[in-house]
């Protein structure tokens, strides 16, 4: 019934394939449009979560949700010339409004900078009003050439949330760029996926940004996802869509712009950096069901063991924990272990009849899979303690690994091992030209993720220099083969 | 600075636009896209307490959210005949994907009956598997030909809920439709929106339904707004997309359907049954600010009664009221009191030198302005108990007028008058014949609701006639002026 398939390495795609429909998250790959699904119940659930996670971190810091239309004219698309530029490839476009002909080509949302532009132009007049910071969470599209990947790389991107502030200075975005940057952090952070931070090099930006910073994490097979970005747009889009407003001084500018935004890919790497070869596994925050209890059938104590196991259960429902009690009939236990471990449920209760004699329970852990009997009577506590101690273990582990990942190599010939071998990021000397960073990625088949921030980590290349030209490094350039 | 529009009769309309723009709601009309608009942060927050009431409604009874695609293909909402035949004028298809054209032209959904039952076919082999309900909240499009109007006739609807729910029988199918009703009778008493549930004659029933339920409001200019359908789809999607299951009997056959909607209609009729000419009031369980304090500068005792508001804010806000302190200096009280009362705020405290020297607070109410004293340090208690008592009025005052709108008349000439000088919806004795029905709306030059549900209304027509053909009435048929 459940197949027990390696996480890490060549089987990871398969592996994903198999927890998105057996865990009934995500229904791919049967609809007729290729690069679209459906979000099942299961799925959607872990998708509340970590949504409601990021709006409350978007609120608190003065963000404010809106919702943009769906549909852009193909004038106000291509009024910023790089922009259209980076998206004309992708876009699907109506022409058809029921029999007839539309005047005007509407593309469906890549991105929506140019849609909140138009709407800057017409509010924002004075710098008293700046700085403004909007998000939504929208579906957008994308006519993707390449293979399309459940949650990973589809057409319609389910989720994406994107964040447009607008500001009186340069300096004003900048800082903007940094408080994105930290809430990115905590986020990812609470849900224990990994990253490193790079600016991705100048051929590789957001089309229209001054520059974009981006958060990559590394999957069970060693190729990295990008799972966030920050843009500092400058006055790029202002200027076409003459968004220009009063300063402090009095004197007229343009004001300036940044964006940011992630997408269902936090979802994908939630899923793959924390499971294991039998499935998911939870961070108790953003885990539907935290608490399963399993009542163990034993005949002449049923009764018991269900009526304590339903009373286990309103207790921990009574203190906001999300329990759910397993009693269908036609399964065994065994089954309901695998089961839920599939699921990813961090926590499971199991009630039989050495449990009721003595007066416990046995929880066992989903991370470590370990079982230990607590008293009935303390089970709250035990319950709440346990899932602090998970989450905290799930976290911890992911970061162990993450760090074995990461890379830091002097010449070619130790960067082409790594790459071959391990997997994971590569971390040599660049003397920052572009024309070196377009050869590493020749020569080693690797993407360019950029180079380390040094607003965020000291990078240190001492006398190092880029193997590519032989002159003294300026950083650190990261390559890794990528989704 | 502040218009005074009278929100009934012919001027509702302009009332209806001022508070969009004023309450800063919705920015409409200036978007390149007609019939598409943005929802802004004020207006956005009533939408999540809306939605998150009805999603709570939903998942208490067993509902599960998924997210179906956006696109639909040709052939696949087309399966269904009469279904697309409702549709196919308002459809909009995207048919170029980059500079591509496409094989297949794609729908933007108008809808999901198609896209659900796919999925079903795939998903459902028995009835153990159910009933199921699913739900979605997404944003759908029409291309309508009709003027449209802010939140009301768009052509991105970027506020569809829709259900859709699979069974085992006729018997639960019909089962289903008297729950949903259940179900939207509790969302809108709540919302304090009254209505009229009929069921809609044949003619006008969804595309693809066996019959549809459906419930109006009135609104203050007169005209009905129909604010939530129901329907009963019986086997004609399962038939055509072959959901065939097998039943308890162990025979095998086709499941049965229902599916119920609604849309940003509901707030369009929140904020115009509940407002008044001075703008918004809303009921404090949707308003996003319930208490706005406002501090009235006395010079001598500013601080005092700046540090007092800041001390009521803390206490209020820890009590889980929403509540927002307005000190901006730039606005006098005046201003500010127009500014929130626009806004719907249900309760406004003032502080200045009066209620700190007497140690009160005053607290003015939205909805009938009165002012009363309560003293400070009892202030948590009397804004919670104010705030139920507003709620309520609220209500109450809403279900009154409506009362008033409703005409149960017995010819022709009874009903061009009400149609003329008072609108509303009238009741008229009918036949049951089609033909009758038709004539009703051509001689009225109004759209006939349908006719009461006896499940849910018992109707008397006693010996009463149809005015058409003067046979004997068989039940009541209700027309209006229709948004």
């Amino acid at each position: 019934m459940y197949e027990r398939i390696p996480k890490e390495g060549s089987s990871y795609s398969r592996w994903f394939d198999y927890v998105m429909e057996k865990a009934e998250l995500y229904d791919y790959g049967r609809y007729p449009v290729k690069g679209c699904g459906i979000w099942l119940p299961y799925g959607f659930k872990i998708r509340r979560f970590v949504l409601n996670y990021m709006r409350k971190l978007l609120d608190e810091t003065g963000h404010e949700e809106i919702l943009m239309p769906l549909l852009v004219p193909e004038d106000l698309l291509s009024k910023e010339k790089e922009h259209i530029e980076g998206f004309k490839g992708e876009v699907y476009w109506v022409t058809k409004g029921g029999e007839e002909d539309l005047d005007v080509k509407l593309a469906l949302r890549p991105t929506s900078e140019t849609v909140i532009s138009l709407y800057e132009s017409y509010w924002i007049k004075s710098y008293k009003q700046l700085p403004k910071k909007y998000y939504q969470i929208v579906n957008i599209f994308r006519y993707e050439t390449k293979a399309t990947k459940p949650m990973i790389r589809v057409r319609e991107v389910t989720t994406f949330k994107e964040a447009h502030t607008i500001h009186e200075t340069y300096e004003d975005a900048e800082k903007q760029v940094i408080e994105a940057i930290n809430i990115y952090k905590k986020f990812f952070d609470t849900l224990g996926i990994p990253y490193l931070i790079s600016k991705r090099p100048d051929w590789d930006k957001f089309a229209g940004a001054l520059y974009t910073i981006a958060f990559d994490t590394i999957m069970p097979d060693g190729k990295t996802l990008q799972i966030g970005t920050v843009h500092n747009l400058g006055q790029n889009f202002t200027k076409v869509f003459e968004v220009k407003i009063q300063l402090s001084d009095e004197s007229i500018d343009y004001a300036w712009q940044t964006s940011y935004g992630i997408s269902e890919r936090v979802i994908a790497a939630l899923i793959s950096v924390h499971g294991d070869d039998l499935g998911l596994i939870l961070p108790p925050e953003f885990a539907p069901i935290q608490v399963v209890i399993v009542p163990i059938p034993i005949k002449d104590v049923w009764d018991k063991i269900l009526k304590t196991s339903k009373d286990v259960y309103e207790r921990l429902k009574r203190n906001n924990i999300r329990v759910h009690l397993d009693d269908r009939k036609e399964y065994s236990p065994g089954y309901k272990f695998y089961d839920w471990e599939l699921r990813g449920v961090p926590l499971r209760i199991e009630i039989g009849s050495k449990e009721i004699s003595t007066g416990t329970v046995t929880l066992a852990d989903r991370l470590e899979r370990k079982r230990k009997q607590v008293p009935l009577d303390e089970v709250v506590k035990h319950v709440k303690e346990e899932l602090l101690k998970i989450g905290e273990r799930i976290r911890e582990r992911a970061r162990q690994w993450f760090r074995t990942k990461i890379f830091r190599v002097k010449d070619l010939e130790e960067a082409r091992k790594v790459l071959s071998e391990a997997r994971g990021v590569l971390e040599i000397p660049w003397c920052g030209k572009e024309e070196c960073g377009h050869a590493f990625e020749e020569i080693l088949e690797a993407k360019v993720l950029g180079s380390p921030l040094p607003t965020i980590e000291e990078v240190n290349v001492d006398d190092a220099k880029c193997p590519i030209c032989g002159e003294k490094a300026a950083t650190l350039i990261r390559l890794a083969k990528q989704y």
